[in-house]
């Protein structure tokens, strides 16, 4: 279900190495080989050509990247090209980091931990751990107050069972103490935190489902009747991503490209991180969701190389050659 | 400082099975043999002698070693011969799943995420996963009633910085939160969970001295002042795997083996987990501590082939071919 495409015959990285080190050397950069090459490789060989480019050239990919490129097209490229676990990282970082739009930059944490397999979490973790000499959860509680700090810390410590295995009973008896923490108005409970952090996908999406039938409502409406707050919104990232990542991408991509301006750091986050994983799923969700087509709203929204960039990752990109 | 003693030159795999299947095969079980291979191999040596038994055999190395021993030797044979993470996720089910002596039980758990490293830590998790169709967080609170399940989720759950890094100021920061917490009887409170659950250890360390700087008595003991009760035997457990694992050891071997009778699974658990990590220094703490000798006192508790076989990890067994 992933949109990128790869060559039938894929190059070797000394091949790819080659033709990306010839398209930034000398005056100018030959911004479409680097889309042509990066943009159709999977994570495993993009890994090679930095190692390979890394052997060959005694320089760093991403940072010749980074001096060659500029703007969102470079921001969109750079983040591709890392490994996604490194990646990953590097956005929960920034996204601890930042000082404006503290909540959607925390909605990023939140969907990194719950849009995330158990091990690919685990690895974004270790990544953190190397790259910045202090665990995620650390950086977490020193930058987050209480009581998004409680769940964040919950949620990102998380190691899923990763597989079907859903109980019936279990489902009801959370769905049950959901709504008994939502009555009290007590969204950061321990048992909302041990359940959205401890629980199987399929266990959670069953125990909403029982929620919804012995209530009446979502769960998600009933946590939005409780307010407007800031728990509220990352509660309901944290049900969105764990429901249907799919569909939590896809509100990512329209909300980016909505209204006046565009959130280029959103857009490509959302089809940078989803390219190789599901987003052909986010397509289809978008045009049911927003009954428009997410490669239009793409291309109306964006231009030049980063446009290409982008279409090229959503497997529409313009031709040449791989 | 590891007590395990390798041979020089190690025998290969194949001939490793070969001497171990002649060991269970026919009337009768050569224990010594048994002892003899796998106590004088390391993990992934072993690891090598499981996939190459099962290959040469088409049988489980540890059904058969079920099959053919018995007793306290039988138990402390097998758990040796896991891979260390299927072994710490095994002992923790058995702790979690335990009826009796709950506290002793839980604090095995404890000693899993607390006396392991990041990584051995996240590989528990993954093994628990696999083996037993949920998580190790799952289990948990299935099976523990709050305030010691919020306490043992955060600590199972943690993946700390691995590398020294101590910033003082925080030290002392957090030293003054946990007095607090301490002074007003929270000892469940969110700040210790996340300190003891989210600091690498050498930042613990440091905290744990600037308490008793600050505030004259150890944690410990302004712990013990508390109350006497499971929370603060467990938090007790915490501390003391993550100053000194070495101690913690010591201490188990040494409770497992006082009074009347032995307690041979605490025994066993302690030998098996810590001969290739450092079980030289927890006989050096030991001697430091008891002022008498671990290996005498094991060899004055335990008799005949369990007796042998903890020894050789000890690095004292009965001589032969290894």
């Amino acid at each position: 279900m992933a949109s990128l495409k790869l060559p039938e015959v894929v190059p070797s990285p000394t091949h790819d190495s080659e033709r990306l080190r010839k398209a930034v050397q000398g005056f100018g950069t030959d911004e479409k080989a680097i889309i042509m090459v990066l943009g159709h490789r999977n994570a495993q060989q993009r890994k090679e050509i930095r190692e390979t480019y890394q052997q060959l050239y005694n320089e760093s990919l991403i940072d010749r990247l980074h001096s060659e490129l500029s703007g969102d097209f470079r921001k969109a490229v750079i983040l591709w090209t890392y490994d996604p676990p490194e990646r990953h990282a590097r956005v929960a970082k920034d996204a601890l980091k930042a000082r404006w739009q503290r909540i959607k930059q925390l909605q990023v944490v939140v969907e990194i931990a719950c849009a995330s397999t158990p091990n690919h979490l685990v690895a974004v973790r270790q990544a953190y751990c190397s790259l910045f000499d202090c665990s995620l959860e650390e950086d977490i509680i020193a930058s987050v107050a209480p009581p998004l700090r409680k769940l964040l810390v919950g949620l990102v410590s998380a190691y899923r069972y990763d597989k079907v295995a859903v109980n019936l009973e279990v489902a009801k008896a959370e769905a049950s103490k959901l709504q008994e923490a939502i009555n009290s108005k007590q969204l950061d409970h321990d048992h909302i935190v041990w359940i959205l952090g401890t629980r199987n996908l399929f266990q959670l999406q069953e125990t909403f489902a029982c929620y919804k039938q012995l209530y009446g409502n979502t769960l998600e409406q009933d946590i939005k009747k409780c307010g407007n707050g800031d728990l509220e919104s990352l509660l309901n990232v944290a049900i969105l991503c764990t429901e249907s990542p799919e569909k939590h991408f896809a509100k990512v991509v329209r909300d980016s490209i909505l209204g006046l301006g565009t959130d280029e750091d959103s857009l490509s986050r959302a089809i940078v991180t989803r390219a190789e994983i599901d987003m052909l799923k986010v397509r289809f969700e978008y045009a049911n969701m927003y009954k428009g087509s997410l490669d239009d709203d793409v291309i109306g929204d964006t231009s030049g190389d980063y446009r290409d960039f982008l279409m090229t990752l959503l497997g529409k990109g313009p031709k040449g050659e791989w």
